[in-house]
């Protein structure tokens, strides 16, 4: 019997990236064909072209067994709710309340339908294919036009009240750095001070065009450590993945920014949690995503995947399992 | 035929706190005898009485059917390391590497054995009986000695690498606050800053003879607010509890000092994320524990019964299922 067919939707702010693929390949996900849309700012218009997509997908590949939906938020994970699957609060125009899962559940309907923001679509994506592969407690964090974090504990993508917002913690200041954030909300949170249009303020330039020696980027990485270190203390994460266009640091260049970061957050832990991966392992415990740009896609086939579980249970109606549960062998420390 | 005979031992930097209880009664812990013995330099004496105080009761009360530790730390909680069930790099004299479940075991052989952290001990006991029952998602922090806390996601005890060291965040300074904090590691992290000995060395004197007006209140109850914040943003948490001696606020009041810290994290939060629980449901979203003081025995118990649980099912031969799975019900908005 061949593998089930797998619908993924990666919604982002610019662009909602689409593809039809396979999970069962424990190498790496499958993808028989993508798509990408402007996100433009008419839901109506944007999710109407990715439902035609996946409908003439179906028509060349065959019945699509379950869809998965990673999107931008904040977005309400609530199964209870009656605004399940929407977006709720964007600043976005014309997405705010935007009934993304509502829509594409009406125009393919019968399918079963896995939804989550896009960076524990992300996470999850790196847990089966990329670096944090086996793990149960892991981070991923992406940098880019916000800060957002997602990933696991207890082998289960964090939720909660309502998803975790680690981009909008509260750092101390850097001596030196006056620069106000610019998050609408908070001023110099985390993602007010060094997302991609922090940098663009403090310096009148976009990141990628910034040179090695541009005083910005020691500013980034170390504050950019003081706050893995955060998540270090609450989440105790076996290993930190960080994603997004700002971490590549631009002329600095990738290898470089991640020098810094972990040498800073080495020196701020100070040695007081006592671990081989938070010293001379730091290499291998702060890393960028295997899959690179794919993580989200990927994550989001599994999503689908998890869709059609938890449907297949209720069908046979056995009780449900929760379906992020790890066997105990993803303990392993990496 | 009766529940089982329950042990519980609650290891702090000062008191060994002990009992035997039954964990069977949804309405609260029932403990049948109980015993404090001072923790001093030498784990030797102080474990040897504590053992032989659990013989004695195994005398009077009839056999333990399984024993719960939750001990102050840093702890080793990797069941696959051979330094399981010992507290690591703690600066208390004597007992650096000191074995707790070793000797424990040695003196009650046969006997399952549940070993976690005291504040998520604590955390077990306020799920079970108090401020956390039926939520999979929750903190719960304790300020005293030191800032630790523990907790819950998906309905797990939150452990990783190590497990959580809350306590040793790094927070913005508040305006005119210039003290340069206790914390030997990190100086002015939150317990450096809001721990029953910083308030001391602020101050000259111990946080409970302080009056309501000293200036200090306020800037502990913000402080805590910042880090309090930066937990929601990490964790998404559905509640989060606040326990400890500094808590109670001295001259100001307990009532008083949770008004405060509520008043600030909502402005702090600034309605990002936007819940009812973190609006006009603050009250009812940070509260103090309902069990007060016997939190940490109580969780104990706790720890103790899934212990026999999990050793039941070895012995059943069948496949060790993670014992803090929580059933979807758990996961109900406070």
């Amino acid at each position: 019997m061949p593998p089930p067919l797998l619908a993924a939707l990666e919604a982002g702010g610019t662009k909602l990236l689409c593809a039809i693929g396979t999970a069962d390949d424990a190498a790496a996900p499958r993808f028989l064909s993508r798509a990408s849309f402007p996100t433009g700012d008419s839901p109506a218009l944007a999710l109407g072209a990715v439902a035609d997509w996946f409908r003439a997908q179906q028509a060349a590949f065959g019945p699509i067994a379950a869809l998965g939906i990673a999107s931008f938020g904040p977005v309400d994970l609530d199964p209870a709710s009656p605004g399940w699957g929407r977006i709720t609060a964007t600043p976005k125009p014309g997405w705010r309340d935007a009934d993304v899962a509502g829509v594409l559940r009406a125009a393919l309907p019968g399918i079963p339908l896995g939804f989550d923001t896009d960076v524990n679509g992300a996470a999850l994506g790196e847990q089966r294919w990329g670096a944090a592969r086996g793990l149960a407690e892991f981070v991923y964090i992406t940098m880019g036009t916000g800060i957002g974090a997602g990933g696991m504990a207890g082998g289960r993508l964090l939720h909660g009240l309502v998803h975790p917002e680690m981009g909008h913690m509260r750092l101390p200041r850097l001596a030196g750095d006056g620069f106000a954030g610019v998050c609408s909300f908070h001023g110099d949170c985390w993602e007010g001070l060094c997302s991609g249009p922090a940098i663009a303020a403090r310096t009148g330039r976009p990141a990628d065009e910034l040179p090695a020696d541009h005083p910005v980027w020691a500013l980034l990485a170390d504050t950019t450590a003081l706050a893995i270190g955060n998540l270090v203390c609450v989440l105790s994460p076996r290993r930190v993945i960080l994603g997004g266009s700002v971490r590549k640091a631009g002329g600095l260049g990738e290898a470089a920014f991640f020098a810094r970061v972990r040498a800073t957050l080495r020196e701020r832990l100070a040695g007081y949690i006592a671990h081989p991966a938070l010293a001379d392992g730091i290499g291998e415990y702060m890393v960028p995503p295997l899959l690179g740009d794919d993580a989200g896609l990927a994550g989001t086939l599994v999503l689908a995947e998890q869709a059609l579980a938890a449907a297949r249970t209720a069908v046979a109606g056995l009780a449900p399992v929760p379906p992020l549960c790890a066997p105990s062998s993803l303990s392993a420390t990496p």
